[in-house]
């Protein structure tokens, strides 16, 4: 198989809000680079390898309120490090392209920005104990009011308790978009914003544009 | 009930390596106090709250090597951030004493000291996510060589990979030692060393004076 050019990205995450497209879109870019014959993982978050899976369970089971924010944010952060050392890590360093459905910036967002104060501890505990970003973020933007009908209209798809997020209304949906559109002005070398509200073969489209522009 | 004087400790942890007897005299002096009619609250770690429970199946069910040290560090301190919010905060609050078995000493001497370079990290993540410490700790100090040989004849009482950190041998009990006789000098204010290496009433006896000492 061929390797990516030097300069490609490498390690590709995808982030949005639930109902973005962001997982559909993941998924179109792995196949994509697949039929180019590149060594592809695509893998998510939280999860991603066999432990960091388990502790997913402990996260998206159970009552809401079981954790505080404080040991969710750490359980995100253990499930990151086992993901990034069985899954990611040992992928990059056989050539592969890893595209990961969410990574830390999810965490910033979700555990940090809506959750007042926290954003702080969030980056320290990042800095300590992951200390990796991606090559290339790929952010899909998305209309709140859109999102949110999106995620409510398949909910009885979804296992009952994987949708406490979406539970928090349109307001919650606009805090977490402008988190996301934060995140790309601080780091504007890796992040990229994408349009979602259009047919998703167009944001496809913009996303192979967007490789190449990067591979280049 | 009486509440334990304004200079009494009423966060206690008792520390030492498996087959030193701490878990029993923690026990004695939690008895010992509920008989002077205080509100004891015995508890233990990795768990001790009904959701750091669950994290402590991960961490002592599985294979070995099954968690890299830094992950099983953070599913530590994430069950350390719950069984302190759950059970120790609240206990304390309403003038209960809190006598514990293991806290983040344990941490410190088994993630930290015995695994190179990762004593600072423990170090860190502690400060960040935890931030408390006993009011007393008791250090059962013990022979390597006798606390090995107690672990191994009641490892068929274990479940089967509870005993993983035993199976290092007698350097590793060493070290351990070790560590926990550093960490008693460097918080002298907080750490007592109990001579475990006799009958199991006289340990009880100095740990019950050590009580009225500090409470006096």
């Amino acid at each position: 198989m061929p390797s990516p050019g030097a300069g490609s990205p490498r390690f590709i995450s995808f982030e949005g809000v639930d109902g973005s497209g962001k997982s559909t879109q993941a998924r179109q870019l792995a196949a994509h680079l697949t039929a180019q014959n590149h060594d592809v993982v695509l893998t998510r978050e939280p999860g991603g390898a066999p432990g960091a899976e388990e502790i997913r369970r402990l996260l998206v089971e159970g009552a809401p309120g079981r954790w505080s924010p404080e040991t969710e944010l750490l359980l995100f952060t253990a499930a990151r490090r086992d993901h990034l050392e069985r899954t990611i890590t040992p992928a990059l360093e056989r050539g592969a392209v890893v595209i990961s459905d969410r990574f830390a910036d999810s965490t910033r967002v979700y555990q940090g920005a809506t959750r007042g104060g926290r954003a702080e501890i969030v980056d320290q505990l990042h800095r300590l104990m992951i200390g990796r970003e991606p090559d290339l973020t790929v952010i899909i933007d998305m209309d709140p009011a859109q999102a949110l009908a999106r995620t409510q209209s398949r909910q009885s798809d979804n296992a009952p308790d994987e949708s406490r997020f979406e539970s928090f209304g349109l307001e919650f949906q606009h805090t977490l978009r402008q988190g996301f559109l934060d995140l790309a002005q601080r780091w504007p070398d890796r992040c990229r914003v994408i349009d979602g509200n259009r047919p998703a073969e167009s944001v496809s489209e913009d996303i192979r544009a967007l490789w190449e522009s990067f591979s280049a």
